[in-house]
Parts: structure tokens; C-alpha cells; sequence
């Protein structure tokens, strides 16, 4: 990646000597990660090995606490680290990225005894968690009995949940009419994970269905119980995924620029029509990579301010204020807004500085546009617009939901 | 079709009764082609059976005149059925289109003999014509001979080539530094049609490499011959060219546009913040909805618009002059900006209005984006708007090239 | 006017002898407007002399059928004539355009004796009407008496008000919850016309407040009763309305556009990074160029083709339909938006091509921006997205409203 | 201004006690010269009373270092003053900061025993700075003579130049053709200084011509001598005045947000056909003003980053590198354009957003529509995408000019 790049897409984390760690792993395991990207998105599928790399990268503790044998990192770096290997692989970055949000709610919702438990064996077993928790789909339900409850039905939209260890789940509870939302592992009797997952793009992100059959949920595992109401920082966990969100689309963006680039500077022709010797030297290129620049920058550095604000208001824990949670989703929405546009046009308009050419399938450039276009489709962007303009009318900040 | 789409994409052609059959063949034959789109797309390779369909449809005489045994129609007829067909599979009236562009060259710089001689052919033995004319790929050389010239060397991007019968055939011709244009058999010695084109779209356009080894070419199939200067009556043909792009860029946005909007109508949730009951009455969906709107419907306009001017100045024939092609080359330099953009925003925002569930690979949707976005780089549409400045700056019409 | 810009700007008006007189005589009244245009937006107030050449020019009976004694011209022609004024002076161009609105009115809603003898009172004593028609300001009422109604209170945003002959009025009718409309001499007794317009823009549009004190209104010049429902034909007057705003909008686009062309090659210098000796030559220049061209292109030919669908429609009389309104008001719209958008951005983007000394106010170019900037804010463009994109949606057209 | 505002506009300035005074003595100042910025843009000419105003608060000094007996304010504070003051009248904040910009330059390139003469001098008589700097006007000439140099000439653009104490110059000393930079008083004999700046924005900032009649300039004053190379440290005082203008778009884009803001809120009327109550509770009022949003939280963010990197490059002295110096003109280039836009966006659409009425010159909301577009003319945009396109390409940084 070139000195230019990298200068701007610099990490705003401290330099110190653990971070710096994360970070040149990541960056290594991004670059084997590109070895096989091309190949892996065309066929698709579950990333088994690939997803090894991750849990041998030790990156799976990255977010855990010290005290549990995590390596305590900041939020600024886990997201820089997502971002780095979103560059290369948007759905392993995901995956990645996923695991951290469950790590995160155990955090945020889960009681002491259950963060001990389940944040040290993840440590100890170094497990991998996926997701099971798609809010707007009410299908998997929560029946009680006396140690728990029996949970039942179909949840979709379940990033990393083939191959994974333990998962996150919500089901909905009839007789208080909430959700609740627990821990489980994948292989408990009646959980079967289905590796359905077809759209076009973040193709081995493993976000298919997942079936529940009669499975027992024990009390100890509910994180957060029927009728419980959120606190402010439970509602944090929407933040923490909303921005996880954006530096993927950031990582793509990112990755999109510096393929065209690169692309540019090393194969295209000028056009004939241009009177340059070479494509980097035509102005209406250069005029459209500055573009494109104005696009990527402001996503970048309010990406990373966002984050940091989010290491604030988490570590606040249970202090949190709604207010002081309502603004955070100001900055995380600002930056999804801001990323998500990056995103699109970046990995859309590239095309118009490498040209014909650059759509052969040995380079697999479409899939950058495939995989911002399919992730940025979480919750409408129109919806976020509104969310800043009502804020940026009378300071009424987000209603706290799981997309906002 | 809606009928409100219907209504604004209603064709400026006059309703005779041979041009709506023509029109009802097409629509037909699309329908055809919309039950396998999706999936031939994602195989990619040669549409066999689909072009022997498209042969048997007898669309392929469309343009040819009615004194060499062709239907005669109009270039805004062609032009429709062009767009038809592009609703539903870009790639096979890419073909399409490019069959009757050959033909137009040789209405345009083929002798008096060579029509009637080929066209009569085309008509007789149902002839499918394809491209081996890339003139900025000057690897196919031809050297004289006696009775004509021998051709060596690849020719890319030759469009519609694999599974053509005929060839038109551009050649660089050393000893007067020109191109000679010529019309081949696809079956002549030393000819080899490779199915070596790998583009993330457009798949089945059959547009890889053609192989040129010592093959005759005799005199009476020469088109253009080298040193010959261009008339103006020649250079219509790019903006024949230019306006099949055009419309098949028009034709997969309103596909784009009427799949979104049947997905939005028919399946579609609303978002649970938006308090209405269907998507289709959020005011930002309906909002968004018209703002695509306003890009597909200028380009249509302005399409139909072109392709009448197209019209007048392909029928003066021989007394077209270069003002009069210039003033051409403006109107479908318009056109084909307006359609490149209708196209990449229609396919890429088009999900903003359907939805996360939409990018399932059983919809293919995002074959739209795809097709238009390697279709859009035939030439850069930067010098299109360079064209546009400089003709808005004081009147200079485009130069004529092989683009413009 | 560059033979470019004439070319596109061209009108699609059929090449009849009364009609290009027309055309020509407009043509010459804006070059005198023009000389004093920047003068006397800068004075602001009531343009008397500029009114009287209006009315000495012939041309405040163009609209008015042959059988009155008028011209008989078409709505194309009219809306040509608008525009052509327009991009010299668009308060006077909206003055000019609001009186024939007014006669629309008398010919839309007026019974047969009320046309006969007003259109021809119009053209014998060669009137000049003004609005006073604005109808979301309820606050002028009318009481019923026994020959007719006494009007009461004031007329906000009455357009050609002051130094009008005759007014055309709404007044809201407290029994029936319902608005009358009417003729009347702008010198009734009672008639208070006030010069209080200040909007930034617009300035000599004498757009400002009536005052109605016991003004007594005989019944034989009210146009449309109190509780009459309004036909698809009296409904029709809205969109000529809307459609004069277009014109307007895209004469100031096509002003602005055409001053830039004229001071970038005149007078603007290349700047010094450029490595070009003449701005007309830099790429950068010529790139944005084709941008505001492509505004402009497709903003003038829809709205040329509206105005040929409004004469259409218009000339189906008591005969149109709801439907046919509808689509009308539906092209209308998609003008009026690009007109909108043209206008605006040409107006501010044309500085970027003409430089810093063009601020200078002996030009005045901050006209363009300042009167199209007031005049699009008549109704809101996000609401005409909203109804287009319901439209595109399912094909319900827009609600007849004085607005849509 | 609401808090919600406030908050994300908030200063990244550390909260030093100082450094607040000076914030809170600007926004004092700013509600001061608010109250009649309307009546005074209108007016145009000298603001006479309210540049004593800015000499009075004690701001004239906050740049100089302590030593010299300034206040020593880091360069995000100047700027942030800036700013607060230009939401309020950017024609005086143009003026203030172009005084902290001579001020810079004799820091950059004067020598210890200017810097002491002239700082020192400023500081104790209070004085007010202009500038007669306009590298591009090379109409000034200055001839060699035994004590120094002769000037003659005009030089245009001359920013705060009426009413001024002391100016810097740039004259042309062919002999070495090269430019001489210099500090003189304003007040000396031959220099004659034009209140004739007549742009249609910007109107109160002094910016007409300055006439150099044989004026004698003493070697002591010559800050930059003929044919010296301009250091590293030297070239830097561009970019000072590109983040002031870029702090003067921004400030003007913040005024107009806020001005929109409040009048949404307390005087706009929701649309008939909204169906709400509010304009506030419009979707698409909503959803528009989180797009405004998008535009300006990113200019204001990144150009108060760009003023900590100056910062920093401004305390390196004399040890600047051509490198550094290079990355902080790219970190400039992309806060100017983001805030070009922001502002004129901002200040155009805000329209959509108040309607009508708000138009009314006792408003005079165009103003910041004119403000920002006559000072954007600067430099054109076009050519610092086209800076930042090569610097994102293969890491070049601009080049140092009197504008990159």
C-alpha cells in the first residue's frame, strides 16, 4: 500500500507496544487473507481454514478483558483491526468483527459471574461466537420451564454462526411479549446451524439460518431476561455493531481505492484522447481520484473519532447516560453515513479510472461493490439520515434500538 | 410492466403495423429471456440456444433494407427493440445490437456490390454477424497480396464472435499506417473464435479473443481499404455504436427500476421506524423512487431524441456532412452520459428501496450493476463530458473517432 | 448566443410565419431588457417603462384565441417566449407569463360570455393582468350579498400586482368552507395594491401584498363559485402555472450558462497551473462544462414536451380526463425538478468557471442564482420527488392541487 | 444556537483559561456585529466602527507570541475565532484573519529583528493589518536603489487594505524576476489606498486596489528580498491562508445552518400536503437536513485537524521539512474543499428547508449564499482535487505556490 495511503488511513491508536502487536498481526494476516480473497468470494461458502488463521492469529482475545486472560484492547484498535482486514476480506473481517459484538454484549448485558465464565472460556478454549440475534425476526420463541427455557423456530441473518463455538441468541417471549437474549453453544442438542446463505456479496460471512428445536436454555446462560428493561449501557451494543458496520465498509472502501490505484498506476493505458503518456497523469483522473479522496478521508477520520468516543461512553459501564449514549449514536451514525457512501462510490467509480480491462474475473474487482452493497443494506441509510436531521434540528438524539 | 412505467417508456416510433410486430416480437422474446437471465448469467459462456432464438425471432433483418429481402425499419425501431431486450438479459441484445451494427457498416462504407451481395446473404442463410473491429487492439496486422491481404494476429474484445457466421474485421496495414476494414466468414481458414471472455458482466457477450493466422482476405471483401479516408457517411457508424450502448445502458436500468420497484410493491417490509404499514408509503422510499426517476426518464428522452437525429442523418447517406455528423455525435454523446448515469445509480440504489433480503442470489439482482458497470467502460465517460464542454464552450463538434 | 447553444436551445415550435414572429419580436425585447437587467435588479421595485414595452410588443395577446382577437399561439410558443424573456429578465419574464396565466384562467374556468368579453376587453384595451390568486393565504373572505360578494383583507405573493389593469382573485367563503374565484379591475374601489415585495430575488415581479376592503364583487365576474367542484379542466390552470415556473427556472439556467460560456472565453484567464495558455482549453473547465450542459439539455427537452402534452390537453377543453390531467401534471413535474436543479446549479456553479473578478457587480451575475433561488421556492421540489416517485411507484398521478 | 449544534461544533481547543477568554470575547463580539450584519451587508463599504470593534477586544494580538507581548494563541484557537466570528459577518472575519495572516508572514519570513520591530510595534500601538500581497497581480514593480526599493503599480484583491495601519506587499523586481515581499506602512507617502472592492459578496472586507506611486521602501522592511528562495518555512504561510479561508466557508456554512435551523423551527409552516403539524416533524425536512449535516460535521472536523497539524508544523520554525510542509498542505487542501462545499450547499438548500417567506430581505439569508461564493473563488477547486488526486495516486504533495 502506498506511503500516501497509508499516511492517511494511519491509526489514530496510541503507539504502544501490545497495539502495535495487533495491528502488524492483522496486517499480515490481511495480506494472506488477499492471497485467496478473489478465488474464495467466486466460490463461496464456509471459510473453515481461513477462519483457523483468525483463532491462531490469537485476534479472538483482542477485546477481552486483562482480568479474564483477554489482551484488553481498546475499541479504536479492535476497529482498526477490522478495518485493516476488511481491506482484504470483508467477510472474514466480518466474522471477525462479529465475534468482538458478541464478546461485547457478554459485556454489556451479562452478569459478573456470567462474563467470568464465558469471557475466560473463550480464552481458555479459545472459542469463536456467532450470532443468532436479528431482532426484527421474531420466529425463534422462548417458552418457560423450570431451569430455563425451551427455545423454538428459525433465526436468519446469522453472521459466523456456521463454524462457530458459542452463539448469541434472542427469542421472543410470548407471555411478557420482549425478548430475551442469552448465550449458547452451537452444539447443543436441537441448535443446527444451516449454511444457506446465498446473497451476492459477503458471500463467506456463514449469515444463514439457524434452526432451533426444542433447546434448552438453562437460566445461568440468559443474559438479559424477559421483560428486563435495557439499561443505557445494554443499548450500547447497537452502537458497538453499528460501528463495526462502518469500518467494514471503510476496510472495502479502502481496499477498493488502493486496488484501483494501484491498478491505475501499474496497467492502465491513457486514453488516446487524453494527449498523456500515462493514465496517472491525465487531470480528469486525477480530479476523480481527489474525488474520491473527499469521500474516503472524512469516513476515515470520523470513523476513528466515533470510536474513541465509543471507548469513552463503554468504559463508563454501568454509569452511562442515556444522553451520553444518545450523542454516541450521533458520532456512530455520522460515520456509518459517511462510510456507507464511501463505500459505494468508491467501489462503484473505480471502474471509471482503470476501465474496460479491469472487469476480467482474474482481478475480481466487483466484488468490493458486492460486498459494501450487500452489508450497507443492515438498517436503510435513509433512516440514519433522518435520525442526524432530527438531531441536527432540536438535539433529540436516537431512539435507543438494535440499529440505532 | 406497470402501466406507469409502460406510459413513460412508451416508444416514440410511429405505430405502423410491421414495427409493432417487431416491438411484439421483442417483448416477447424478452419474457423468453427473463425466465433464464439470472441463472445464465451466473453460468456465464455461450447463449447457444437463446441466439438461435433470437435468429428464429427474425429480428435479425430488422435493419436490413427491404430491397435486399430485410423488414427496413428505423433506427428508433431498432433502437427500441434493442432496450426491449436489455430489460431482460443485456448481454444477448448486446449481440443483438452489435449483429446490426455490422450491418450498418456495410451499408455505410460497403461498396454498392458488397451490400447487396452480403446483405442478401444475411437475409437468405439467416446470418448472425459479429465484431472483430477493437481499433485501439492494432496486434492484426494485414500484408498485401495479390488478390487481396492476409490477415495475422488476436483481436479482443470481438464481441458476439463465438457462434457468429460472419465477421467484420478491422486490420493494421503497415505500409500506409491505416486500419483497412473488412467483412470475413467466421469460418474462413485461420480464423479462431476464442470463448476466452471473463468479465464480471456482460457475460454472454461472447466478447473474448478472435486468432488471425495467414488468413486470405480477397479484395471483394474489403469494406474500407487502407489509406482510404473516412467520409463523414462512414463515421456515422461509431455513433451508431455509441447509441446501442445508450440503449442497452437505458435497457438495464429499466429493468433495474422495475424489478425495485415490483420487489418494493410485492415484497418488501417497511421499516419498523418508518410508522406506515407498506413500503411503498414511506415518503422517503416513494422520495428516493423519484429521484431515480428523474434520471431514467431524461435518458429515455433524450435517447429517443438521438436516435431520430440518428435517423435523419443515416438516410442522407452519402450527402451526410461533417457538421451535420458532428451535431449527431453531440446528441448521442448526451444520451450516452445520461444513460451511464441512469444506469449505475438506478442498479446501485436500487437496493436502498428493496432491502437486505433482496440481494439473495435466487433474485440475481445484482447482475444490473454488473452488466452496466462493465458495459459503461467501453469508453471513458469523462471524454464524453469533455465532448459535451467543448461543443457547450463554443460549438466544436466531437472529433470523429472510433468513440466519438 | 453561441450557434451551439442556439442549436440546443432550439425550439421545437413548428416553423410557422406568425409564430417565429413571435419568437423574433421576443428575441428583440430581451436584448433591450438585457442592458438595463442588472441595473434594475439592483433597484429593485415596480419596472414600468420595461411593462410598457411588454405590452407595446403585441405580445400580451399571444395567448388569447384567434376569435377574440388574439393570436391563437400555442402553448409551446407561449412557454418559448417566456423562456426567451426569461434569460434576459426572469422578473419580467414572470410578470409576462403570469398575466397569460391569467387568461388560461378566463379560458380554463370563466363561462363562454365571461371569455368573450374579457379576452376581448383584453385585447381591445390592451390590459395587462395581474394575480392575486395565492391560495394557501386564506385571509382575504367574501360575504355574500344579493349581487355578489363583498371582499375583505389582504392577498399575500400577488405576482404582477402593481401597475396591473385587471386582478384575478381568490377569497375564501366562510358558508361553504370554500374558496370563489374572480375577475376584477385592479382600480375597483377599494383595491389596495401594495410595492412591499423584498424578496432577494425576483425583484421587479411587483409580487407583493392586495389589500380588499369592502370591495364589491358583481356576480358576473366570478370565474368559479363557491362550492363548484372543480373539473379536470379548471384543474388544468395549476399546471400551466407550474409550467411557466419551469420556463422560468430554465431561461435564468440558460442566462447564467450563457454568460459564463461568453466571460470564460472572453475574459476569464487560464489559471496558472493549468499548463493551458486559454481557459477555453483546460480540461478541468471543459469537463465541468458538459456537467452543467447535460442540467441544461434534458431540463429544456422535457420541457418542451410537457408544454406540447399541456397543448394537448388543453385543447381537449371540458373533454379531459382525470387520468389525462394526471399525466400531464406528472410531465410537468419531472420539467419543473430538472428545471429546478438546472437552475440552481448552473447559477452557482458558473462562477467556478468564470473566477473571482467575475463577482464584480457591474456584471451582476448573482442574479441568476438570487432570482431562481426565490422563484423555486414557490412549492417544495421534495414533495414534487415525493408525487413523482409515488408515480414511478404504481402509477397514481398527483392530486390536483393549486400546487400539483 | 442550540445545543445540539454546539455540541458537534464544538472547539478541539484544550480548556485552558485563556484560550476561552478569547472564545468567549469572539462570540460576544459575534452576537455583536450579528445584530447588524444584514443592514451592513446591504450597505456595503468600510465597517469603519466595527474593525475598532476587533481592535477594542483585544484579538488583534492573539497570534503574536507572548514574547513580543501577544497572547500566543496556538493557530486552532485563531482559527476557531475566526470561524465564530464569521458565522456571525465573515466579511469581518475575513479581515481579522488575513490580520493574523500578515502577522504569520512576518513570523515565517521576517527576521528576529523585524519580528521584534514589527510585533512589538503592533502590539503597543494596536495595530490593524492589511494585505497588497495578490501574487498573481504583477503589476507592482519595485527598482533598486542605494536604501532599498521604489515601488509603483496597483495591486488588486488587497483584503482589508482600507482602514488599515501597515500592509504587507509583494512587488516585481525584474532584474531578477522574482518577487519582494515587505511590510510598510500604510500611511506612506505614495501609497494611496481604493475603497472600490464592488463584489456582490464579501462586500465589507476592503478588498479593492491599492496605488503604489514612487514609494520608498527601506531595506529594513524588505521581508523577502529578490531572488532569496522561498524556505520550507517560508511556503507555509499559504497554507495559513487557505485554512483561513477554509475557516470562513465554514463559519459562513455554520451561520446559515443555524439561521435555517431556527427559522425551521420557529416560523417555517409544515407543507399542506405533509400531513403534520410541524415543519420540524417533516421526514423529508428530516432526512434533508441530515444530508446538510453529512456535509458540514465532516468540514469542521477535518479542518480542525488540519489546524492542529499546522500547529505543529508552524512550531517547527526554520526546521520544517519540504515533506511536512507538503502533507499539511494536503491535510489543507481536504478541509478547504469539504468546507467549499459545505458552504455553498448549505447556503443554497437551506432554502428548501425555510420556504418562501424566508426570502424577505429583513432576513437577508442570501448573504451567506454571496459570502461564500465570491470567497470561494480564491482558487479554483477544481485544481485542489486535482492536488489531491495526485497526492492519493502516488503520494506527491502539492506543489508550494502562493495557493497550494
Amino acid at each position: 500500500m502506498s506511503s500516501a495511503f497509508l499516511h492517511s488511513a494511519r491509526s489514530q491508536v496510541p503507539a504502544q507496544e501490545p497495539l502495535q502487536d495487533a495491528i502488524r498481526i492483522a496486517t499480515k494476516l490481511a495480506a494472506r487473507l488477499a492471497e485467496t480473497a478473489n478465488a474464495r468470494d467466486q466460490a463461496g461458502g464456509h471459510a473453515a481454514q481461513e477462519r483457523e488463521w483468525l483463532r491462531e492469529s490469537g485476534l479472538l482475545t483482542l477485546s477481552i478483558p486483562v482480568e479474564f486472560g483477554g489482551q484488553g484492547a481498546s475499541w479504536p484498535l479492535v476497529y482498526q483491526v477490522i478495518r485493516i482486514l476488511a481491506r482484504a476480506d470483508s467477510a472474514l473481517a466480518h466474522v471477525f468483527g462479529f465475534h468482538h459484538l458478541q464478546l461485547a454484549g457478554l459485556q454489556l448485558y451479562g452478569s459478573a459471574q456470567q462474563q467470568r465464565r464465558l469471557l475466560t472460556l473463550t480464552v481458555d478454549e479459545r472459542l469463536f461466537w456467532g450470532n443468532a440475534l436479528n431482532p426484527l425476526d421474531k420466529r425463534v420463541t422462548a417458552s418457560d420451564t423450570n431451569s430455563g427455557f425451551i427455545l423454538d423456530g428459525i433465526k436468519s441473518f446469522s453472521s459466523g454462526s456456521v463454524g462457530s463455538d458459542w452463539l448469541t441468541v434472542s427469542a421472543w417471549h410470548a407471555p411478557t411479549q420482549t425478548a430475551l437474549i442469552a448465550a449458547l453453544p452451537t452444539r447443543q442438542d436441537g441448535v443446527s446451524v444451516q449454511a444457506d446463505w446465498d446473497a451476492f456479496g459477503q458471500r463467506q460471512t456463514d449469515s444463514g439460518n439457524v434452526h432451533f428445536q426444542a433447546v434448552a436454555l438453562p437460566h445461568e446462560l440468559v443474559l438479559q431476561a424477559p421483560a428486563q428493561a435495557a439499561t443505557p449501557q445494554a443499548t450500547v451494543r447497537s452502537q458497538i455493531a453499528q460501528l463495526i458496520m462502518s469500518n467494514l465498509y471503510l476496510g472495502i472502501a479502502e481496499g477498493a481505492f488502493e486496488a484501483a490505484r494501484r491498478y491505475t498506476d501499474e496497467q492502465a493505458k491513457a486514453w488516446f484522447a487524453s494527449g498523456v503518456a500515462k493514465a496517472t497523469e491525465d487531470p480528469l483522473i486525477q480530479h476523480r481520484y481527489g474525488q474520491l479522496w473527499l469521500l474516503l478521508r472524512p469516513a476515515q477520520v470520523l470513523a476513528d473519532g466515533a470510536a474513541q468516543e465509543l471507548e469513552k461512553v463503554f468504559r463508563k459501564g454501568a454509569l452511562v447516560t442515556a444522553r451520553e449514549r444518545g450523542l454516541l449514536a450521533v458520532f456512530v451514525a455520522e460515520a456509518k453515513c459517511l462510510a456507507h457512501k464511501a463505500g459505494l462510490e468508491i467501489s462503484s467509480q473505480m471502474f471509471e479510472l482503470t476501465g474496460a480491462r479491469s472487469t476480467s474475473a482474474q482481478y475480481g474487482f466487483d466484488r468490493y461493490w458486492r460486498n459494501v452493497r450487500v452489508h450497507t443494506l443492515h438498517d436503510p441509510i435513509d433512516y440514519k439520515l433522518r435520525d442526524l436531521g432530527r438531531f441536527a434540528l432540536n438535539g433529540t438524539v436516537p431512539e435507543p434500538t438494535a440499529y440505532s
